[in-house]
């Protein structure tokens, strides 16, 4: 498997090198807004540790994440009024990854609505901003 | 929140009603081939425990499946010659759920390849049960 690469977008976040739209932090986790959204309230939670995407994650953090995935998941449907959500992870170019630092997508969906392209265009910070603060207050 | 539905397709796999091509069974989780796959190799991981969906299940159980979604995904990919593969997750119907028992997609990917629709197709049973037998070999 290819070498984790410490330089990647996540990675820096993480560092504190670039900043973001936070939502969530604990020793395993970090949830914060997807600046190239596919609908309202498209957010993300990394682990802290470094890995590329599922495969090569320690099980131990993969078990200790998913709760805070729930958490946030909770907490964004609710902020968005959304009436279902899905939850994607990516693996691998062919499959879509952009960013080599695993991370789940979790995007808030209202009945009718479809979803934006991924890796698309980028999303207004303001906008980001306020629904950061949003879903903050449904934690 | 809608109360669980125990006659749901996988309620019903895992009471041994209806027969399914197991891949990996162990006291929190089965795994099993998408009868509708939109991919060569397309599984899913359930819990034995009856939920909806993420935001219903306990954490624990979050915990405990996801070494289990890797172990599969990780076979999975193996024995197709994939090159990534998707996570998907869907809950409520506005998100594209059809069965409310909680269940994580594995979508092995081959480099240019697309998805098929969710839901879609009736696969044939006997490339199933050779794909499955193939993901079993590589656990």
């Amino acid at each position: 498997m290819t070498a984790y690469d410490s330089n990647n977008i996540f990675a820096r976040i993480l560092r504190g090198e670039i900043p973001s739209h936070k939502l969530y932090e604990d020793e395993t986790a970090l949830a914060l807004m997807d600046v190239m959204p596919q609908c309202d309230g498209h957010c993300l939670v990394i682990p802290k540790q470094p890995s590329r995407g599922l495969l090569d994650t320690d099980p131990a953090v993969l078990g200790a994440i998913m709760p805070v995935v729930q958490k946030v998941a909770r907490a964004a449907v609710k902020a968005m009024g959304a009436d279902g959500f899905q939850l994607r992870q990516y693996n691998g170019a062919a499959a879509g990854q952009t960013i080599f630092h695993l991370h789940f997508h979790i995007m808030p969906i209202k009945d009718g609505a479809t979803l934006k392209a991924h890796a698309g265009l980028m999303a207004d910070h303001a906008i980001l901003a306020k629904q950061a603060e949003a879903i903050r207050a449904a934690l």
